[in-house]
């Protein structure tokens, strides 16, 4: 496999596309898949797929195709997805909510293992199970549980104490919600999800 | 201004975060900026923020800058913003009410109209002071309505139907959360945010 940076990021947010109909198809009792199937499930062109696969070696057989569950399996290792993914949701609002209680990150082996809040009404509580602890208690709290990835989940204008909370806390990687531009160590991988600018682009498209 | 199909889609979300921040410099009293504060507010190299910008004209004077009010009223004409936009919102369960309460959508002049959901137990609820409409009716609503964007937030099993009332309903972009490909018109536009995708891209960073 080549070191991480080698891989570009468009690949591996398709390795994830594959990984979601590879798992539709291994339901349905699917067994053998071509490139060209996988263009047909997912839009992606059948020589996109090859070239994604080819940073991590040789995969499938001139002819037969790719075993789905073998493949399913590479990409899972691929994306360090074969063991469980502990995650520190970091604000339990709406959103914060809706997340913890997404049955598709459990299914593909993310577990959101705490949520903080800074809300002393929120504190104590319960989300989906998870007792809803203080933020100020995360970097012990995580002494015990151990992640490395964290989501952040809170208004704009908390999001830059949460993320420095998380960094101290030991996480590396960031699933940012929040309409800021975090300012976090080099060390840390930060992903931002801002649904105010998905639904600007969507708007210039309009007709 | 250029066809829509040529400006890059990275440039449209580039676009969306500088709306974001020249909001917060308007909302501190900043007047005019520079390239480089721009770079410095959101790590979006100068030179790639002035390049953005010429697909559009002329921004900005030599030796002064930007206007700060200026160019984020023309970055919201560029965005179709200017006046509300009116969403339609498919799914009323925990992401489709976060969506829904998400404060930042509205300050930012998209307006959920309408939430759908085909559950029973939910239709007639109110979401947010919205009444949950059956998503049955969907294209008689938006008849009334004449939204023209849609969001999706139902499982992924629900999801292609969803897209194709959609479409009926006359909708013409859709930002879709499920995990799935949505098979759409040409004449629609969708992106999708898939919250797998982002933790996986994540994940393959873990050291």
């Amino acid at each position: 496999m080549p070191a991480n940076g080698r891989v570009p990021t468009p690949t591996l947010e398709r390795l994830a596309t594959y990984m979601t109909v590879l798992a539709g198809l291994k339901s349905r009792g699917v067994e053998t898949v071509s490139s060209i199937d996988i263009e047909q499930h997912t839009g992606i062109n059948a020589a996109q797929f090859r070239k994604d696969l080819s940073y991590f070696g040789e995969f499938g057989r001139p002819g037969v195709g790719y075993d789905v569950s073998d493949l399913r399996a590479r990409i899972s290792r691929i994306l360090k997805l074969e063991e469980r993914q502990k995650v520190l949701l970091v604000g339990a609002g709406n959103l914060g909510s809706a997340l913890a209680g997404y049955a598709p990150l459990r299914a593909e082996n993310f577990e959101i293992v705490a949520a903080f809040d800074n809300d002393r009404a929120k504190i104590g509580k319960s989300l989906w199970g998870l007792a809803i602890l203080d933020v100020d208690n995360i970097v012990e709290e995580n002494r015990r549980l151990g992640a490395r990835m964290g989501i952040i989940a809170v208004p704009a204008n908390a999001a830059q104490e949460a993320a420095e909370k998380l960094v101290e806390a030991q996480v590396v990687t960031i699933l940012n919600f929040a309409p800021v531009v975090l300012r976090i160590p080099r060390h840390v991988t930060v992903r931002n999800v801002d649904f105010f600018q998905e639904l600007a682009v969507l708007s210039f498209h309009l007709p």
